[in-house]
């Protein structure tokens, strides 16, 4: 159907605009970024991230795309369905120039084959959350989830500190490869059991990971020494997690005083073919019985004997008083329905961790120079320092981040903000671009892993206080208020992270163009989008939600009715 | 959970505002019009029409919103969640005061059961369309849908004129008690078959319809004389339709020259226990065994049978050339399966009637005189005509409706108009409103059955050519578009019309209260929203809307690529 042909595409970058404003070449640029090679995973394909999240739904479309962009006036608005420009219609230069609707179908036909099939016929295409909403920036935010996520243990366990204390989980794959680094950077010590030792070695090879130990013993004694000497480093033990949690309990039990302050687990036990060694197997035999179809009942029944085992441990922790979590994997499901009738004793990491962040509309904030200029980023670093100098957590993310992420595509920062905090960056951004400090412009925007702009009752709406985990008038809500407020750019979204008929969800990204009509637009939607999260969560009856309203100042009718 | 007492509800009339200005003024008037006993159906259960379509939430939520709607001021927006108004937050003049999301569910939990344990906890509410959108103006609407649908037949047919035509039909009850009188507005006589006296008599009395026939004889020969005359006459035939259309076919098939124009039927097939009279039974016999559940499995395949019996005979119609559709009842899914293996020869209303209409914009645009005095209306009703010189359907309609229509509530009127209409229509309004020819501001809105902001496989967007029938990502780019563009309120709902899981849609509601500012908000949203309609259509690769895009100068970036 697709007469361009792929080509490799890199945002440009500098002061020389190809489109009429620098709010409409932010999305040219933007979306040209997310098929960065150094930021895609398949290019070609126009797949970003994600399984098969793409920008544009084909290559005419995408270079489509460019060519309304370059056309755009600056108050018209274009719009995108499913990755293809299908509009360009009047509105006001308060407005957005593009509003993106991905993937979504009617719920009665809200599932994978339906959308395969048109997909195939060419009327789809799967947005995922920041790859169709062209704002993708690279792995920095998995490293920044997973280390908020420890840090808000750390604050809600240990009294904000998690300087001594260790971590204990399993899996150093594409997600979980973060997991030591992240809890360095929140100030802890970690040891994470994995299986196979090419995941070690791409970990240590890349730093994520600081030392691999020989055996569980040369582990607790590294462990042991390095949180004494309050020095975090990272521990990698090669075994399986469901063979060394049982063990590490036993020896607890039978009187040894080294034990985790926080247990969690980022093995694949989501797919029991490819993900989950079964106990007693050798990697070898895992991965040739998950090639063999006829084996699979077999390979499935003994990787949910051994999750079984795997949570029970995690349940004997808790037992002991130490907190623990899942991680969105599913590992509790899987021992649940092997007879652990207690596995959702320990909660999932949503409502655990970050639900009391989305009660204060904290989430991964995100920023991106425009000029392609690393300096652009550091110089908004030191800005966020200054605007919020007791941010003990932001600052020590901030310095980990400059030393050990690298940029990928055009120089970005990502860094949780909450209600109050967001609009502050933004005008302050606004103001370095207006002054010259900054070479070009800032494009702001964040993930769909957001407080008021998602419903996906398996992830981020688990398990809501009031029960109100499937109701999706709050992402709609948080769209057409993005899109009243004057954002750049505004997107819904369906099935992404949790696939098709399981989540709905808005994108929204504003520009710095150091303007002051830019500064009212800031004030308004860097207030606002947050604003929708500490809502929906007073609305849910969150206490620490209803107090950040009140503090904050945000009018919500009802409260307290 | 509510503390407010019911209480019966009107709008306020004339020119003294409650609210800040008259936008905010138009919404507080217009749901409190929503719940005028003259409009709604059951006002103390805030009941609007469609079932248990609502305006808000409950009596204490109702009360908020009027009182939010009082305090907002011109530069802040009012978001209501399934009738509660949840938050009131910073935008600017030309955004919408109002925005509303219905009924939203994440697709994988959008049925009935989970919906209602929701509502039953008092966190959600079912807007249906324009319930919970603040714009029903009562049955006015029913009327003209139907008129369109005829009127368009006539179109595709009969050269643009039903005179001297007659439809055959079967039905009076709710909905279908309007086909008469919509037959009558088109130009055409009509046969009704109804097997309950009690709706003959009904329909009698509010003269929706004008004769009833003795028997099938009288009814021909009146129907002979009648469209002789060229007069358009509507008679009802008391019986049962699956007798009375085999009979039919069978007198045509003998010879008589007596045979209808076009083909329908508005018997409830959907509800096989209350719905269809089945062939032998009398209304008594019926009645009885819908009220008895052991007797249910039979009276569902007596009727079904009837259905069947039904069905063929208007397969025979149309094998004989004459034009026969289904509208929206559902009886050729009961008649196939019964076996009736060409059930769906001939089309439903949306794709044979309304469709074509679509792909022009057109639809129901309907408008309210806030002032609340008929002249306001009537003046508009000329201003119309003189706009529309050429639109002979329009002004049959406007005369008709004058003529026989009765106001419920505020003065509203109703009329399809298409892109590049509409726009002209509102600017005129504006400047009536603004020279004092008309009293008090205008507020111009629309059905959700609608030609750009509805997905709904099993109506609006059945069979559509490219099979994009529920690909819902264009409601909700409607609904950006028109938050973009400045309507007044913006609405999204799930749900209405087909229930939990079939339909998505959105409303759109404008003021015009005679400012410049109104203006350019009236030509950005009138044009926009039905141009979204035309927009969708052209994409599916309907010609009449690729021709409509072209002519009207709609810029479709992959049109033609
Ligand atoms: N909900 C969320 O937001 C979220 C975030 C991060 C990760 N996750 C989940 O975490 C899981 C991990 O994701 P990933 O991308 O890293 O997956 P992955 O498949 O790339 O990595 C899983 C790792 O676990 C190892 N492993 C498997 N069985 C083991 C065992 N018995 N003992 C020790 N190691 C074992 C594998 O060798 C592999 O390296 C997935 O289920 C993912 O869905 C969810
Ligand atoms: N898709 C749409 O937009 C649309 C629009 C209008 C109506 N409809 C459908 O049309 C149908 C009618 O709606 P309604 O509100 O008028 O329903 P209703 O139940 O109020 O009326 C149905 C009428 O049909 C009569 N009837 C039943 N069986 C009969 C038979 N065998 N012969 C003759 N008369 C018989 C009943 O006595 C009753 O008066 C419904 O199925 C409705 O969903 C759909």
């Amino acid at each position: 159907m697709s007469h361009a042909q792929p080509r490799p595409v890199r945002a440009p970058i500098g002061t020389q605009l190809t489109c009429k404003n620098w709010l409409i070449e932010a999305a040219y640029r933007m979306i040209q970024n997310n098929l960065d090679p150094a930021v895609a995973e398949n290019p070609d394909a126009l797949v970003v991230y994600g399984g098969i999240g793409k920008a544009a739904r084909n290559w005419d479309c995408f270079e489509q795309i460019l060519e309304s962009l370059k056309n755009l006036n600056e108050d018209e608005t274009l719009l995108i369905q499913s990755g293809k420009p299908v509009g360009v219609f009047p509105s006001h230069v308060d407005a957005p120039r593009v509003l993106l609707a991905n993937s979504n179908l009617v719920p009665a036909w809200a599932n994978w084959e339906h959308f395969n099939e048109l997909d195939r016929k060419g009327l789809m295409m799967y947005g995922q959350m920041t790859a169709g909403s062209w704002i993708y920036i690279g792995s920095q935010g998995i490293v920044q989830g997973t280390y908020e996520t420890f840090a808000e243990a750390g604050r809600q366990h240990f009294g904000g500190d998690m300087v001594g204390r260790w971590v204990l989980t399993a899996g150093l794959g594409g997600m979980g490869g973060a997991q030591p680094l992240a809890a360095t950077f929140a100030g802890a010590c970690s040891l994470t059991v994995e299986c196979q030792q090419s995941r070690i070695d791409f970990r240590l090879k890349t730093r994520y990971v600081d030392e691999q130990a020989r055996d569980l013993d040369d582990a607790l004694a590294r462990i042991a020494k390095y949180t004494a000497e309050k020095k975090a480093v990272s521990i990698a033990l090669l075994g399986n997690a469901a063979e060394v949690l049982p063990e590490l309990v036993a020896r607890v039990k039978a009187g040894s005083a080294i034990k985790p302050d926080l247990v969690t687990d980022q093995t694949s036990a989501h797919d029991l073919i490819n993900g989950y060694l079964p106990v007693g197997w050798t990697v070898e035999q895992w991965k040739a019985a998950a090639g063999d179809a006829s084996r699979h009942a077999d390979l499935k029944a003994a990787a949910a004997r051994g999750c079984a085992v795997h949570v029970q441990a995690m349940l004997d922790f808790q037992a002991m008083g130490i907190p623990t979590v899942d991680y969105g994997n599913n590992i509790r499901q899987v021992a649940f329905d092997q007879g652990v009738k207690n596995a959702f004793d320990f909660p999932g990491f949503v409502p655990a961790y970050v639900r009391p962040q989305f009660c204060e509309g904290r989430g991964p904030f995100r920023w991106v120079a425009l000029s392609g200029d690393p300096e652009d980023i550091y110089k908004t670093d030191a800005k966020i320092k200054e605007l919020f100098p007791h941010h003990a957590g932001v600052h020590r993310w901030l310095d980990m981040a400059r030393e050990r992420i690298a940029f990928q595509g055009l120089p970005a920062r990502i860094c949780w903000l909450g209600l109050g905090e967001r609009h502050k960056a933004g005008l302050a951004f606004n103001e370095m671009v207006r002054t010259g400090e900054l070479k070009a412009p800032i494009v702001i925007g964040r993930d769909h892993l957001d407080s008021g702009s998602v419903s996906s009752p398996n992830r981020e709406t688990e398990s809501m206080k009031d029960g109100s985990d499937a109701v999706s008038d709050w992402p709609l809500l948080n769209a057409m208020l993005n899109t009243a407020g004057g954002a750049t750019w505004v997107s819904l979204h369906h099935g992404g992270g949790v696939g098709m008929g399981y989540s709905q969800h808005s994108g929204v990204v504003i520009v710095c163009d150091g303007t002051e009509a830019a500064d009212k637009r800031l004030a308004r939607v860097l207030w606002n989008d947050p604003g929708t999260g500490v809502m929906r969560h007073a609305d849910a009856g969150y206490e620490i939600a209803q107090q950040t309203a009140q503090e904050r100042g945000l009018k919500l009718p009802m409260l307290g009715r």
